[in-house]
C-alpha cells in the first residue's frame, strides 16, 4: 500500500537538550523505522544529534516545512506549539507523541507509535484545522510586538492590578480592574483560560473568549465572540502589565498600549488517529468519571 | 417619509390579566400613535381589552405573525420569549417595550417609547437573527414532548444527585452526576446558564453550550459545540428529573430517555434601535463600572 | 493489652437488604473477629439476619448508643450520615468501614479493617468531634419539621427561581433569587457544598457556610459565619420549594415559613486510625496531583 | 456629656500629596470641630501641613498610637489597611471616613462626619477586633521578610505557573501548580481573595482561608482553617515568584524558601457607628439587590 506522505520530519524537543538526550532511542527507533519504510526523513537540526541512525536530511525548523509533508513532534503540548507556530505559513500538518501521558495536543505515546504512524501513513487517520491569534500592539503610532498564538495571548500585570479597556469590532465592551485578560483560541481553552474559569469550546468552533482573570467586579465573566471578530484592548493603567502568546514572552506594556487580537490567516493543521476523538481526549485529561 | 414596516402587531403581557391592567394607559398610547400614523394595527386577543382605542384589528397571538411585519411586545424578557417562540414560523421581526428597567431582550422603556418607535417605522434600526434550539424526547420507540427554546432547555432533578450522559455527533462526551444540564443558544447564555457558571456567548456566535449544574466532579465545566451540532442526553437514573425550555414546562423525565437537542430550522428576528449595542446593553445588565 | 473498648456494635448498610448480602462475608468475619476477642459485640437489627456467627445480642439502631462504647459502621459516607444522626445523644463515637473507594466519612477498607480495628482496640486512634445543624420551621406560629444534619439543610425550589431572604443573629443578610440556598457545616463543605462553588471548611473550624446555588446575582457568594449563629432563612417566594436534609427528606415548603438554622447541642464523635490525616484523605478524594 | 475619648488623632491619605491637597478642607473642618469639644487634637505629620487650623499637636504615624485613644483615618480602605498595621502594638481603635463612596474599612463619609463622630464621642459606638496575619521566609537558615497583613498575604508569580507546596500544623496539604496562592484572613476575604473565588467570611470568624489563583487542578478549591493554624508553604519551582502584603510590597521569593504564616499577637481595632451593620455594609458594596 501506498502512503499518503512521501517526506517525514521529525522534531524532538529541539529546546531541551536534556529531553533530547532522554528521547534519543525513541527519535532513533523512529527514523530507523521511517527510513527502512523507504520514506524520505528530514530530521530538525538540533534533534538531529540525539538520533542515532543515518541515511536522513538535516534541517533547520524553519526549512522543515518546505521538504516534508507530514511533521511528527516528539514532546509535549508546549513543543507541539512551539512548532505549529513556526511551520503555519507552509500548511504542513503535525502530529505529537508524547514519551509520559498524552497531552491535550499531543496524540500518540511512544511505546505504541510505530504501529500507530504506520496506520497514519497508511491513509487512516483525519486532518483538523486549529486557528491561530495574531496580535499586534500600536504604541505611539507603531505596530511593535507582533505575535501569531495557538493557545492564547494574555495582557496581565505582575503584581497589581490593571485597568484595562476592552473593545470588539469597534464597540466599547468593558473598563475593568483585574489581574488580566487572556484572548483564547478554542485549542487554548483547555489551558490558562480554563484555570481563569473560563469555558471550553470545542474545536470546530470558530470563536475567541475573552476570559478575565480575577476580575475585581464580580459579574464581568468570560465572554465568546465569533473568530472573525477584533479585539482591542487598550492599557489604561499599567503597573507591570506585560503580554505573553502560547505561555511564552514577557513584553512590557505601557499606559496607552493599543493591543489589537484577531484570527491570523493562517491554521495550524493536526493529524489525528483515525480514532481520536476529542470528547474521549478531554475526559482522559480532566479526569472525568 | 414612507415607514418600512406597513402592519404593526402590539402583543402586551397577554397571560397576565394584573400585568395588561398596569400598562392600559400605554398599550393605548401606543395603538394611538400607530393607528394615529395611518398603519393597519393588530393587537392580540388578550391585550385588545386593555387598550381603550378603536380603530384596531383583533387577532390571535398565533394569527398576528400573518398579519402583521413588525410586532411590539410590551412586556419582559419572559413575554419577549413566548412572543418569539410563538411566532417562529413567520420570520415577523419583534422588539420589546419594557416598563420598568430595560431587559437583556427588551430595548426600549415606555416613556420614550414613540419616538423610538418611530425612528424604527423610519427605517432606522438593526435587524438581528437569533437561533433557537429545537427538542424532543426518544421514550419507548416514540418521539415525545417536542419544545422549541430561544434561550434554553434544561434537564435537571428536583431534589437529589441526577445521572446523565451526553452525546454530541455520536461522540460519547461524558456521564456525570450533578444537579443536571443546561443547553442554551447565545441568547441565553445571559440568563440560567450565567447563574451556573456558564459564559456569556455573543448572539451572532453559532454555538450551543453545555452547562452542568453544581456537577459533582469539579474538572467537569461548560462546554460550547458549534450550533450544528447534535447533543443527545440520556438520562441514566432519574429520581425527579424534569425537562423545562425558557423557564417553562415541568415535563417528567424517566431513566432511558434520550433527549435530542439540535438548532432548529427557525430562527427568531429581532429588530433594535439604530444604536443599539449588545455590550452597552451587558454592562448595563450586568452591572459592569 | 486491655482494649479501650469493651462492647462494639456493628452497624452494616442497613436499610439496603441488596447491600447486606454482599457484605455478608465481611460482617461475620468482622463479628467473629471481635468475638473471638472477647468483646461484647451487639449488631444493629437489620444488619444481624447477615452475619453467620452466633455469640452477638441484637439491638435496634436507637438501642445500640447505649448498650457499646465504639460503632462500626460498614457502609458509605451516606450511611454514616445516618448512623451518626441516630446516634447523636449518645456520644458513642463510631468508624466507617467501606466495601470500595474510601469515602469522606469512611476511614477504613474491608481488606485491612480487621488489622486497623485491632490498632483501634489497642488505643491507637484519633477522635474528633463534628458539629451538627438543627432546623425547624416556624409556619402560622407552630414550629414544624424538626431535623438535624451533619452536612447541610438545603432549602431549593425544584424548577424555578426561588427567593430566599437571610437574617444571621437577627441581621438582614440578603434577599436574593437563586435555586436554592445550602447551610452547611465543615462536613458537609466536601459534598453538594463543593458542587455548588462554596469553600472547603476544616472540620476543625467552627463554622457554618451559606452557599447560594446558583444565584441570579453574580456577586452573591458563599457568607462564612461563625457556628454559634443563628440563621433564619425566610422562603418569599415559594414555587416547588423544599427543604431536606443530609440530602434526605423533601419536605414542602411554603411562602411565609421561617426557617431556623443552628448549630446543634450535640456532636457526632468519629474515631480515626492513628495516621489519619485530614489533608490526605482530601487529596485522595478530590484527585490532587 | 463626657467624652469616652479624649485625645483624637487625624490621619490623611498620608502618602498620597494630590489627596491630602483635595481633603484640606475636611481635614481642616474635622480638626476644628474636635478642638472646638475641647479634645486634644493630634495629627499626623504629613497630613498636618494640610489642616488649616491651630491648636493642634503633630505627631509621625508610629507616636499617635501613644498619644491618641481614637484615630480618625481620612482615606480609603488602603489607607486604613497601612493605618491599621502601623498602630497594631498600641491598640487604638480606629474609624475611617471616605470621601466617595463608602469602603470595606471606611464606614463614614465625609458630609455626615460631624454628627457621626459626635456620636462616637458620645459612646455611641461599636467596638470590633479584627484578626492580622504574620508572616516570616525562611530561607538558607535565616528569617527573613517578616510582614504583617491585615488582608492578605499573596505568594504569586508574574508569568508563569508556580508550584507551591503548602503544609498546616505540619500536616501536608498539597503540591499544586497555579498563578499563587492568597493566605487571607476574614477581612481580607472580601478583597482579591473573593476576585479569586474564594469564600466571604464574617469579620467574627476566626479563620484563616487558603485561598488558591488560577489553578492547573480544577478540584484545588479555597480551603478554610482555623486562625490558630501554621501554614507554610514551600516554593518549589520560583519563576518570578514573589510575595506581597496587603497589596504591598514586591518581595522576590527564591526556590527553596519555606513561607511561615500564622495569626499575628496583636489585632486590630475598629470602631463603627451604633448602627453599623456588617451585612449591611456588604450589600452595599457588592451592589446586592
Amino acid at each position: 500500500m501506498q502512503s499518503t506522505f512521501r517526506s517525514v520530519a521529525i522534531v524532538g524537543k529541539y529546546m531541551d537538550t536534556a529531553a533530547l538526550q532522554q528521547m534519543q532511542s525513541d527519535l532513533t527507533r523512529l527514523a530507523h523505522h521511517l527510513l527502512a519504510k523507504g520514506l524520505h526523513v528530514c530530521v530538525e537540526a538540533n534533534t538531529a544529534a540525539y538520533v542515532e541512525q543515518e541515511g536522513f536530511e538535516q534541517a533547520s525548523l524553519e526549512q522543515i516545512g518546505s521538504k516534508a509533508d507530514l511533521v511528527i513532534v516528539m514532546g509535549g503540548d508546549g513543543t507541539m506549539l512551539s512548532v505549529g507556530r513556526a511551520l503555519r505559513e507552509t500548511g504542513v500538518p503535525l502530529i505529537g507523541i508524547n514519551r509520559g501521558r498524552l497531552g491535550f495536543l499531543t496524540d500518540l505515546q511512544t511505546d505504541q507509535m510505530l504501529d500507530e504512524i504506520d496506520e497514519i501513513l497508511q491513509g487512516h487517520f483525519q486532518l483538523e484545522s486549529r486557528m491561530l491569534l495574531h496580535s499586534v500592539v500600536t504604541r505611539a503610532g507603531s505596530q511593535v510586538l507582533p505575535v501569531v498564538a495557538l493557545n492564547d495571548v494574555v495582557i496581565k500585570s505582575a503584581f497589581r492590578l490593571i485597568e484595562l479597556e476592552v473593545h470588539v469590532d469597534g464597540q466599547f465592551v468593558s473598563r475593568q480592574r483585574s489581574d488580566g485578560l487572556i484572548l483564547t483560541t478554542p485549542t487554548g481553552t483547555t489551558a490558562y483560560g480554563l484555570s481563569a474559569g473560563g469555558p471550553i469550546m470545542h474545536p470546530d468552533l470558530e470563536a475567541i473568549s475573552i476570559v478575565p482573570i480575577s476580575p475585581h467586579t464580580l459579574s464581568y465573566r468570560p465572554i465568546t465572540v465569533p473568530a472573525d471578530s477584533v479585539i482591542e484592548v487598550i492599557v489604561v493603567s499599567a503597573a507591570d502589565a506585560q503580554m505573553s502568546y502560547d505561555g511564552q514572552g514577557q513584553f512590557p506594556l505601557a499606559a496607552g498600549d493599543h493591543v489589537r487580537i484577531a484570527r491570523a490567516e493562517q491554521s495550524i493543521r493536526l493529524v489525528h488517529p483515525q480514532d481520536y476523538c476529542y470528547f474521549d481526549m478531554l475526559r482522559n485529561k480532566l479526569n472525568w468519571g
